[in-house]
């Protein structure tokens, strides 16, 4: 079951390189694809303060997505887990999800704050955060999910 | 900038219409494609309580895809909002992101809670809900974003 999608955007600035941690201090612009989108796509969404992005990994190649199970970050501290137990690049399909901090909206630009994505990275969708699509019940998790991600913003 | 993906899986289950509101009560299966992956690409997800399934409205039609502000669900009571400022199906690409509660994982099936996909829908990606990809800092959003919500899960 192939399916065809198109960019709507570009992430453009931020990190240049795929590096590990400190996310949270990058800002960014998702650039919206001038010749498809107006600035009414964007209509009513600077009443958000957060913004999920859909994206991309471009940059990894087929051949290094993952099928069997691997430490995350190559930590063998931690156990081997499949790749959909676990949020790396290396994935089928190479979509990244992540909530970042809308700063402003400026015709068909959003200026973002923490997005993992790095310079140039194909953007697939522009969700606004709603408190009504959060987690509902306890959060269960194991422990070297809790420690990957004490760095990471 | 084409985009090709495959689907990794399907729902099987749950809802057969894409009916708003309630999805909560909805129990359904995420099977992966047992032609491409193993059980060892769910290894250690168990661990997780809550999953993010990303996939495809594979029922939208592409002519029925928003580029012009609207009112979410039809509702004049609500400001006309552009399409990356709104949650709906009819969004270029079609994608979908969803938090939803691990049941179980049986070799190549996960059985979900809470899924607002319906029976067939192709899925593209699975991933763990891990706190530390939570929203940082102070979420702020519109009053309609909040009434839309009250009734959804």
């Amino acid at each position: 079951m192939k399916i065809e999608l198109q960019a709507v955007g570009t992430v453009v600035g931020g990190r240049a390189e795929p590096t590990d941690d400190d996310w949270d201090r990058e800002t960014a612009v998702v650039a919206l694809d001038a010749s498809r989108f107006t600035a009414e796509s964007l209509a009513g969404l600077d009443a958000f303060s957060h913004i999920e992005v859909v994206f991309h990994f471009d940059r990894v190649s087929e051949d290094d997505i993952q099928y069997v199970a691997r430490h995350p970050r190559g930590n063998t501290d931690w156990p081997k887990v499949g790749i959909f137990a676990q949020r790396g690049r290396v994935r089928p399909n190479r979509i990244g999800v992540t909530v970042c901090r809308l700063v402003k909206v400026e015709g068909t630009e959003i200026t973002v704050q923490g997005l993992d994505a790095i310079d140039g990275t194909p953007v697939l969708d522009i969700k606004p955060y709603m408190t009504g699509f959060q987690v509902r019940g306890v959060v269960e998790e194991p422990e070297w999910a809790k420690v990957l991600m004490a760095e990471y913003w």
